[in-house]
């Protein structure tokens, strides 16, 4: 089994990259030699027991997808995007990328044919959707974004779809949850406190809250991503029939929740550490976004999310902090 | 106002064409020039009370789109589109005519910037939506297209809601049921004997109905189409809101209240002029075509569509056959 990372430098790629090197094998197969691409050059794991190559490709140029599909990869990660914020503000990278970019990489492997049809894993975002929403999104609702990112991504899901139909490729598209709590430094995205009011305390460090607690949000923990994209490349296709794109499971809170959840898994210490600071850009952002799902189809195809927020603390304990954290 | 009509030379543009010049106006204002474009030259009315320019254009081909657009046109009516059959033969055409060539359209118009928002009406399809299906289809329901043209058709819609959230054009995208009765000559199309099993009838000859009788679709007469297209063009956009992209209402009848239709409006005479011979490949086409819809919104918004089929019987003989059919 050949691999191919697209985005392979980004926070998800690398943990999935880490996953790959410990497992060895992916749905049952033995990985035999894995390429890393992005924008920038990814870093190459030091022990992985298979071939490693590192790629620096932008994807938004002719051409660039075409040299990373020489040694015909049977499954293809593709999670290169430009960001949601960064497609907003710049229109024509963002379609360049996020579209041009995804397409040429479908035309490039439709162009090899010969009998080549990669199991093609895209990752996409909940940001397909647009409000106004039902109480809870169920898996026919309609795609009406209402960001660019999240365009791209629709269209994407569309091309997968007809790429796949074709017998061009075999593609699933993956509708990944606001990832939580995401490690590093606190940035300036307007989802960014989901995380901070999370991870902050935890470092011992405050933490501001700019939106009310009844807000509701749709979340996985980083270790969910990588076993959704793990579990969509070992996926049988014609289980999945003509509809190749899901909307992955979740957890469903409120801030307030997030909140409690903090406090009953780290101490109402760690919780006093967050500072209500209302910011009514962020709220007015942050009103548009899905709460909740009842993604039926992944979970009858055994996708599988953290069953509550106090998991998703814990698991950021457990990976990002060595198990301990500031009390 | 002035106007640029693409694929003006087809059924529906033609009819646009000729009802542009029988109003003189648009919403409300007087229209200054039209501009009709296409493949094929269109031909251009006699007896328009203003000025008609026609162009032979290939939306596919880069710097089209900006040539048509040197008029600056407040409205454009943009129908232009490579047929579900064929851009189902040829993967490449279909993609870049149906996307690329719209793509290339919205593109000229931000291009123009300086305040330049036109009304874009975008003829789209129902064959942006896919099987399985619920009994009756609601307006949020997802867009699974089954074939590349429905696929390009619900890109399409994307771009146009995108390109209007960003304030470059004012864009509003009508799904046409399936247009019938369709005048002309019989045709290879899989649809085409829905407006088959009434036009040759109705002209004396003998029609051949290749699925059964209760096979059930959605339509709506060609004086519709223009009447839809008329309505969206004249919207108010605040109204519509940012889900841009809107289901037209229609008529949904089985194939066998069809034939009753004919019966009732023509003769049992008449409608004895259809022979039944099965066709399996036509019938698994048209099992995967939408039934019914319930669509609210375009229904709130001002747009109607027949009563009956019965009603669509008579305008097919009021418009194509002056009033009178072979008896």
């Amino acid at each position: 089994m050949r691999i191919l990372i697209t985005g392979a430098a980004g926070m998800i790629g690398g943990k999935l990259v880490r996953r790959l090197v410990a497992d060895g094998n992916l749905a049952g197969e033995a990985i035999e030699a894995l390429t890393l691409a992005d924008w920038v050059a990814p870093e190459a794991p030091g022990d992985a027991p298979f071939a490693v190559e590192t790629r620096r490709v932008d994807l938004g140029e002719a051409n660039a997808a075409a040299t990373l599909l020489a040694a015909r990869p049977g499954t293809i990660f593709h999670l290169a995007a430009i960001v949601s914020g960064e497609a907003e503000a710049d229109f024509d990278k963002g379609y360049r990328v996020n579209l041009d970019g995804t397409r040429r990489l479908f035309e490039a492997i439709r162009a090899i044919g010969d009998g080549y049809r990669p199991r093609l894993v895209l990752a996409s975002s909940i940001a397909v959707f647009g409000a106004p929403f039902p109480e809870t999104i169920a898996d026919d609702f309609f795609e009406t974004p209402l960001t660019s990112y999240g365009t791209q991504k629709a269209i994407d899901e569309l091309l997968l779809a007809d790429f796949t139909r074709r017998g061009f490729m075999d593609g699933i598209g993956i509708r990944l949850p606001t990832i939580c709590v995401r490690p590093g430094k606190p940035n300036k995205a307007a989802s960014g406190f989901f995380s901070g009011i999370i991870r902050e305390p935890l470092n011992g460090e405050e933490a501001v809250l700019p939106v009310g607690e009844d807000v509701r949000h749709w979340h996985a923990s980083p270790r969910s991503a990588v076993n959704f994209l793990l579990h969509a490349a070992g996926l049988d296709g014609a289980a999945v029939g003509s509809r190749r794109n899901l909307t992955m499971p979740g957890v469903s809170v409120t801030v307030g929740e997030q909140i409690a959840a903090l406090a009953s898994v780290a101490g109402e210490a760690v919780a006093a550490r967050i500072r209500r600071e209302p910011d009514p850009t962020i709220a007015r952002i942050v009103a548009g976004w899905p709460r909740n799902f009842v993604p039926e189809r992944a979970l009858a195809l055994g996708f599988q999310a953290e069953r509550s927020f106090e998991e998703i603390i814990r698991i950021h304990i457990e990976d990002e902090l060595g198990g301990s954290w500031v009390k």
